[in-house]
Formats: C-alpha cells, structure tokens, sequence
C-alpha cells in the first residue's frame, strides 16, 4: 500500500491581523480524495488550509494557514511519501509585509504590493525522486487545456485534474484528467466523492501501479 | 415586540473569479444574538455574508457576498425595523476593478490598487429614523476603547461592542459595552451564547424599553 501526501483547502495570506487574501476552496475535494484513497488501504497524510470540513480519522491531519507554511509541511512530509495529489488551492499572492495593528481606514483607499508565493508543487516536483508520482490541481478560466498542460510540466507532474471556478465550494465538480501529452484521459462529473473515485482509478491504474 | 436586524458573517472583494479579500469572521456571535433575539420573541432580519454556520429558522436570512450588497440589503431592510445589531465584519477594501478572468502569475508580483468600501452602520446611521436604535461591534488591536467610542459617534450608534481579533472564529469571545458617554456598561467573556445574552440583556434594557 502507498504512503499518499494531499494537500487540501485553501491558504490565508494577511495584510493586517485581521484581513486577508484567499480563496472559497472548502477541502471537500481533498476530503473525498483522502476518504477514497483511506478506503482502498493507503496510508493518507493531508496538508491543510483553514477548512470547516472533518478529514477521514485514518488520515494524518497537518494545519496550516499560508502558502510558505503548507510549503514547509510538504517538504518535510513529501521525502516519505510514494506520490502527491495536491489538490489544495494555496493562495498564490501575498502582501509585502504584513501589518502588525489592524490597519485604519484613512478614506483614501491603500496601495497594496503583493509578491508571489513559492509555487508548492512546483517545488516538491523539482526536488521529487525517481519513484514518486505527482498529480496537480488545475483551475483556470481562460484556454484552460493548453494552461492546465503546461502548468503540469512545469510542475513537473504525472497527471493534472482541470477544473473551473463552479467547482469552488460546490457539493459537485466537473474534472478533465489529462496525461503529459495532453491527452484527456476522462472527463468526470458529478459528486464529489464519485469524481474522487474516478480520479483515483486512473492514479492507481496509471501511477500507483508501476 | 422588536423587529431587529442583524448585520452577520464577512464579506468578500473579489480580485478576479477566484481569489478575495476577506476576514474570519464566522457568522457565530451573528448566529448567537439572533438565537437570544428570537427567544425572546422578535422578528429578527439577518443579512449575512458567506458563513458555514445555520441562523435559526425563524428568521429571515438575506444572503450576499460583498459590501456593498450587504449596504444595499441593509438599505431595504433597515427602514422597515425597529433596531439594528451590526455584528458583521464587511470587508473594508475592495479592489478599485475585478479582473474577470483568473490572474496568471508572471513572476513579478501585482500592485493592487484597494478602494474603501461604503461603511455599512455609519451608512444607516446618518439616515436612521428618530424612534430607531443602533448597536455596532468594532474590533481594534490598538487604543481600542478610544477608537470604539470614536466608531460610535461618527456611525451615530447607541451603544458599541467592542471585542478583538482573538473572537474572530472562536467559540468564546470577550466584549466590552460602551454607551456614548465611553462608560462600559458590561464587561462579559464567556461561550458566544451566553455573551450573546448579556450584550442583548443590555439591548432590552437601555433601547428597546424606550
């Protein structure tokens, strides 16, 4: 049986200690991956964002709340994992500098300078050993095919699962899984527990079987 | 009988489809006061921004996402009640333009110009009739009695709740009371619900006696 690393849910990135940047990802997806892959016998560790939701109680639960923390989990949970699916959506901007009292309307707005944050997959696939697999996450709204292949080799994974903003905090999802050459492997849609099973099927077929 | 409005949740200011401005707040001191209010026989209004939480059946609850839908909710509702309870925490920047599809990283960072958004009670405030009472919460982390107070006058508020950034998403919560004068009228901590029952113990007492 594998040793499965997921990254889940969303990052928090905070201009003040009050506000900050995110996304509406729920972790419901990486919750009905990591109960699929629990069930099949793998061993599940997950990487978190703040989430609402209850992980499978087999699973490993590591907490975090911005992208350079959920970077720092993986790295130290990656090395002993056989393959990664990160299906997290970490928040990919963050504030210069972080504000340390709430900061104050003045009525003039705010100028606000982000930097980007290290890409996390990205930097697991460059460091990543022969042996392991790696299967990215993909939201995009525009030419969505050729971004989500390009963003799988620069990633350097073995399969990337498309999917758009409707599946943000929605119960059910619609996913295209593509290989490295582009192909589409399966188009899934429905719940999504039912498109979790689907999209482990190919990771067992494809990846957990060589 | 009372027929309140409650302000509830955060908002969020999209930067583009997927990512936002937003703060923690949870939706639950929202959900406690309005408990208490509908115990104790009123109508209760919530206009709630995005929350995982359940308001009590009883009441009407009028969903929105950002500021300024929560503002125009808070317009239609308000001239039609008795009081008003704003325990949201709106989101106070808002992207001067929402890019309409997803932003691609180019490895160079995003200067992100923020606009305040409408402030929703002040809002309200300058235009509440004679008989309408108003109760607004102000979470500071600096000179925080001196700043609520401030909040007070200029939103021309009856009473203020003044509480910090460790409530935001907790279970428990400590507040302070403050009427117009600066006096603090009650200091509770507690679960949300029982701080819930003291703030609006006062609410009977000092404005809905009247």
């Amino acid at each position: 049986m594998a040793r499965i690393l997921i990254t889940s849910g969303p990052t928090r990135e905070y201009l003040d200690p009050v506000r900050y940047l995110t996304n509406a990802s729920s972790g419901r997806m990486g919750q009905a991956l990591a109960e699929v892959a629990v069930k099949a016998g793998h061993e599940v560790v997950i990487v978190s964002g703040p989430v609402e939701i209850d992980y499978p109680e087999q699973a490993q639960v590591v907490s975090v709340v911005s992208t350079e923390e959920m970077l720092e989990a993986c790295r130290e949970v990656f090395p002993r994992c056989d393959g990664l699916i990160g299906v997290a959506a970490p928040c990919d901007y963050r504030p210069r500098k972080t504000a340390r009292h709430k900061l104050s309307k003045t009525g003039r707005g705010l100028e606000l300078h982000l930097v980007e944050t290290p890409d996390i997959v990205a930097t697991l696939g460059a460091s990543r050993s022969q042996g392991q697999w790696m299967v990215a996450f993909a939201l995009e709204t525009e030419d969505p095919r050729i971004r989500a292949v390009q963003k799988l080799e620069r990633k350097r994974c073995d399969l990337i699962v498309l999917n758009g903003p409707a599946a943000i905090h929605a119960a059910t999802t619609a996913v295209e899984v593509l290989d490295r050459r582009g192909t589409v492997l399966a188009a899934l849609s429905g719940g999504k527990r039912e498109v979790a099973e689907g999209i482990f099927r190919i990771i067992e077929e494809r990846l957990l079987g060589r």
